[in-house]
């Protein structure tokens, strides 16, 4: 779509469009919202459509040529004077552009993976941290999980925070919000798929097993996996260590038992 | 000491002493700015000194009967009004305590551990944010390094960040900040320790002899490892993945390398 060049009133309605998304985060919200070149190519190149796109003054000389192509027929761009758009997002060093972007909303059902894939899902319990989760995402986009689940209670993984700390990974793998607990433990007993539950201490045969269809459990950051989660599980596990520390972060220790479970997975399979 | 409870005014030496020690992080400065009571329990417990403490008013009233018998009668203690408090600590959410404390400075040497471990090194190679140094500071001290580097470019391990994302793992284990890579590499050179660095390729090999003797170098989170340790390193070692996203942040890539490295060390002794 052809677009203005010249920079939009202050008050204008796509600049409002633009801070609600960046401020609500979400998880019903029908756009996501991306901030910097490097994450709206990904989401670009992961076969999104980016719905509008804003850019300051000084990020269209930067970033226009490359980017500008890229969009559909369909994009609305607009461009703003740098303090408006930097007014308009809730970011540390503004880079210039940003995005809303229509993500697919998977069902549960495609979290487990196509058929032929042995299920690992990772879920977030009530994690309150955006990084932690972006981390969490990250790290099951590479560690090959089949899909991300963060139930009711959790921070939504469309929160502008969650999209940034996840690099791009949130456009590649199914993220599914807002999962109730039950539907979930009723999915993974339908399907044969063990509950396992992060704990202070676990099972060691349980975390021997990552490379059976599995979903992990990760808890809150101070609070652990919730209770009825907690019930509900087939087995609790544990990462070892050498000197107890109180506990890692969630996106770290999601992260090491994600690789745990690849390796199995990689030594099983050779 | 007993202490006087009546608020200091907010030009006292003691409020600009804090204030400096909380902005400045400094890797030479004598006294680490710690905050929060469970972090400076946590140091009392290490057999740490608490030089000077400082409550804010209700910090007092909160925290004051738990930690005033444990300070020595050597530690200066003072209140501030919570407003002055707060605008000594750029800290978000102030938990109304702070403490300088005297941390030991490991030389070199002791980051090899005692004569009859096998050497793990963890070395920061240029990070420069606080939160992924403190993470790859805990990481160390769950996963039994024997010690952990901070090259001369790096962020300082004392930074009050990187001390309150180490949640008191930097009280545990031997932090050598400031080190040049020069010195390093001719210390594990002399000790016959193998310098590994991490990098987006790796020799397989490499990342299955981590019970060896050990020195893990862990590049800044956009640059990788600098050129002159690559260079120097024995081998390089990357993270397998099933689906190879661009980079984990520097302390989750850190985390799982630590933790593979004990999982390995578990087995060869078992």
């Amino acid at each position: 779509m052809p677009f203005d060049p010249a920079p939009i009133g202050r008050h204008h309605a796509l600049l409002t469009e633009f801070r609600r998304a960046f401020k609500a985060g979400d998880a019903a919200a029908p756009l996501v919202a991306v901030e910097g070149p490097r994450l709206i190519a990904e989401a670009i190149r992961s076969g999104l459509r980016i719905e509008k796109a804003l850019f300051s003054r000084t990020g269209l000389e930067h970033h226009g040529d490359k980017l500008l192509p890229q969009f559909s027929k369909h994009t609305t761009t607009a461009v703003a004077d740098d303090a408006s758009f930097a007014a308009t997002m809730d970011v540390e060093h503004p880079q210039g552009v940003a995005a809303l972007v229509a993500l697919p909303r998977p069902e549960l059902a495609q979290a487990f993976g196509p058929d032929a894939a042995v299920p690992l899902l990772v879920v977030a319990a009530g994690l309150q941290d955006p990084g932690n989760l972006g981390t969490l995402i990250r790290a099951a986009d590479a560690f090959g999980a089949t899909g991300v689940i963060a139930l009711a209670d959790t921070v939504s993984p469309f929160n502008p925070k969650a999209v940034r700390a996840s690099a791009g990974s949130l456009f590649h793998l199914p993220v599914v919000a807002k999962v109730a607990a039950a539907n979930l433990i009723a999915a993974c007993r339908q399907r044969g798929v063990r509950l396992l539950a992060t704990a202070a201490r676990g099972d060691e045969a349980a975390l021997a097993s990552l490379d059976q269809p599995t979903c992990l459990l990760i808890g809150q950051e101070a609070g652990g996996v919730p209770r009825e989660l907690l019930r509900a599980a087939d087995a609790t596990l544990a990462i070892p260590m050498v000197r107890p520390v109180e506990s890692l972060n969630a996106g770290v220790a999601g992260a090491i038992l994600l690789y745990e479970a690849a390796r199995q997975r990689r030594i099983s399979v050779a």
